[in-house]
């Protein structure tokens, strides 16, 4: 169960994951659920699907005949044919539910004004990212329904109910941005910081937010599931509120307080506000969508997505100090922004009284030796092993979850998932 | 129709109005939807309904008889009798709310660092107001039922109903008072000034308003009229983020440009910034909550609720400039703040050429001898005049259009709303 082989995350030595590579394949062109660089409409699809950077991933998109035998999907050929496709449309939906919303509000004389700031507003900050959220939902949705249930208008909603979780996201990092004061977003500045914005920025993201239920009273009002995905994206919206509330209260700026850096409040913290709006919310929203209403089939999917939801955050704190920023897109900054990180709390459950001293010294200061210091006390401590082994059963632990809670729901979507994250670069 | 005696509206000549005295009493003892001074939970009760201050309106509270003979409603002495006891248990409803959403989540250790800071936070954000707003619904369902529908569930529900209200007031104050960098409100500094909180109530904004949904799914949810609530209260909350926008890229900091200031923009601002949430919203929940879906009586409710929504809004801009600070708890900072201010939308109208350009030159800076020379021009244009002129109109096209459109709605709601508005001094 648990490979020998020591692996390295630089991209150098991508080689003898046995247990891994037996389960899921690896990916070197970009994972999902990165939250960095800035890349527009069509990127991520040459750089997955095209070029030199084909990898195995990207050929079992293409030719799903190779994938192993782990699904027990009919119809899985069509689903995955249809990821390309679904990209290009999800684009394309985006920019009709601007239009939309946007014309409408605008032909009211009374507000049009509004209306011309708010297209800048949707237009800066939801497209650019990665969409997996978003396009998760329609991934789970094809796993979930059958043949017969992929009509088109189908499909649209669930590229609807994906864009809301996309906007969701940019209502969360608009805010973000201005209480940590954040420079950049996806390689632009963030949206307060552009000309005449600053803090009116505020009231631009709950604009961001207010959208969510327009979209989903204008296409899901009327489906038997409505009433389940107002109260899915509000509960989320409630537990990422409190996420980032622990986050800020874990990590007050200039109070560097060690003893608040425990392993609890780093899965506190993670789960409420990461796991639940990047993982749960686009599979329970599809679940809802697909008619699925058991509480039980909730809760195994639950366990199983707010799990990859973790490993996800933990790998994004560990690129935050060894991402190569050439290809993660930023410069990590957990260490001085006093972040409640899992590297520092690995550290903590491993140093001695010198080197915890030196933690408390150094960490949470914007001074660069200071950082160098802590950084140079992560490698006497070997977090890049610890983080090898954590990360390899850590899959094998989710992959046994998976067999354990899938239920009635299909295996693949969860193993699809968690193929597209282990072992992403960035 | 039209009184001719010239009004005060600074508490020294209240005589002469006939017109306002037939359809209602004057009140001195503060009106409902004043948004300044802090008072603490009795205080409203104690100014309205004892002592020396007692009015010709806290009479009618207590002894209904003597109220002019314009109701259509068989239990109008049961709800006017009520009123007292409506203020007192709506108050403790607040803390039963707040203990039972807080306690709750502290029983779960992930989160509950969390849960004592946001009691903090609902404990300091969504009282201290005249919680007008939220009376406002169980006043409204009280007009609205049959006896027998007023159980005392029915009664706890719209009292909750009215806390959402509340609760969506404090996520826009907090927000605004961030966005306007303003000092105080109800009497202590604004939450984002307390110290160690400053950009954390960005988030501490958005928890109090995911607690509305978490209110209405507890309480209302499997009520007929729950997806009514949920699509009123999110549409509310989008029209008002709406009017927020309208009212900064209105008057923007530094930037004074007098052709922004129109009626047509004053009164856009006034209706999505206030009048939505304000009025519209509070009766709309109450006609929902009693059973009332047909369009057509909530487009009339609208109207009128509206309307009374701007005079609201009107008198505020009036009072922010000649309102006496010890009645109104605040000093008014329009001016200085670029605001397009009722006053000065009147001022445009009437000046001349030399008279714009002193505004032009002295509009919206924080110099004391520059307001100082706008509200000498306020003086020589007779704007008190104007606005007592407009207030008595204003009153008498209400109470037309109340008997146009109140149609099946009980007419006494309305005019019970008016009587509270009109005449206020803060």
């Amino acid at each position: 169960m648990h490979p020998t082989v020591v692996l390295t995350r630089l991209g150098l030595r991508l080689a003898g994951r046995s247990m891994v590579r037996a389960a899921g394949p690896i990916t070197r062109g970009g994972g999902p659920y990165e939250t960095s660089p800035h890349e527009s409409a069509g990127h991520l699809t040459r750089r997955h699907f095209s070029g030199r950077k084909k990898t195995f991933k990207s050929q079992l998109w293409q030719n799903p005949g190779s994938q192993p035998a782990m699904g027990d999907s009919s119809n899985k050929k069509l689903k995955m044919a249809s990821h390309d496709a679904d990209i290009k449309r999800f684009d394309e939906v985006f920019q009709q539910l601007v239009t939309e919303l946007i014309d409408e509000d605008a032909k009211n004389p009374e507000i049009s004004d509004a209306m011309v700031r708010f297209r800048k507003v949707l237009e800066y900050t939801c497209p650019g990212g990665k969409r997996n959220r978003g396009l998760s939902v329609i991934t789970s949705y094809r796993y979930l329904v059958t043949s017969d249930q992929l009509t088109e208008e189908n499909i649209h909603r669930a590229m609807v109910v994906g864009w809301c979780i996309e906007w969701l996201q940019a209502f969360f990092l608009v805010l973000d941005d201005i209480m940590d004061q954040s420079q950049t977003r996806r390689g632009q500045p963030c949206w307060y910081r552009v000309e005449d914005v600053g803090n009116m920025a505020i009231n631009d993201a709950c604009y961001v937010e207010s959208c969510i239920y327009k979209l989903l009273r204008r296409f899901c009002r009327g489906q038997p599931y409505y009433v389940d995905l107002l109260e899915l994206f509000q509960g989320t919206t409630y537990k990422t509120i409190v996420g980032q509330s622990l986050d800020l209260i874990t990590s007050p700026d200039g109070k560097v307080n060690l003893s608040n850096f425990t392993e609890e409040r780093y899965n506190a913290i993670v789960k409420y506000k990461t796991a639940f709006y990047s993982f749960h919310l686009p599979v329970a929203a599809a679940m809802y969508m697909a008619g699925i209403t058991s509480k039980e089939s909730h809760d195994n999917a639950k366990t199983i997505l707010l799990e990859m939801g973790r490993f996800f955050q933990i790998q994004d704190d560990y690129l935050d100090c060894y991402g190569d920023p050439a290809v993660t897109g930023k410069v990590g900054t957990d260490v001085e922004e006093n972040k409640c990180s899992w590297l520092v709390v690995q550290a903590l459950r491993l140093v001695n009284k010198e080197q915890r001293e030196l933690l408390q010294e150094n960490y949470g200061q914007n001074d660069a030796a200071k950082v160098a210091m802590v950084k140079q006390l992560y490698q006497e401590l070997r977090l890049q092993d610890e983080f090898w082994k954590f990360e390899e059963n850590s899959y094998s632990q989710l992959m046994q979850l998976i067999n354990a809670s899938h239920q009635d729901l299909p295996k693949d979507m969860f193993t699809e998932f968690a193929w597209k994250i282990y072992k992403r670069q960035k």
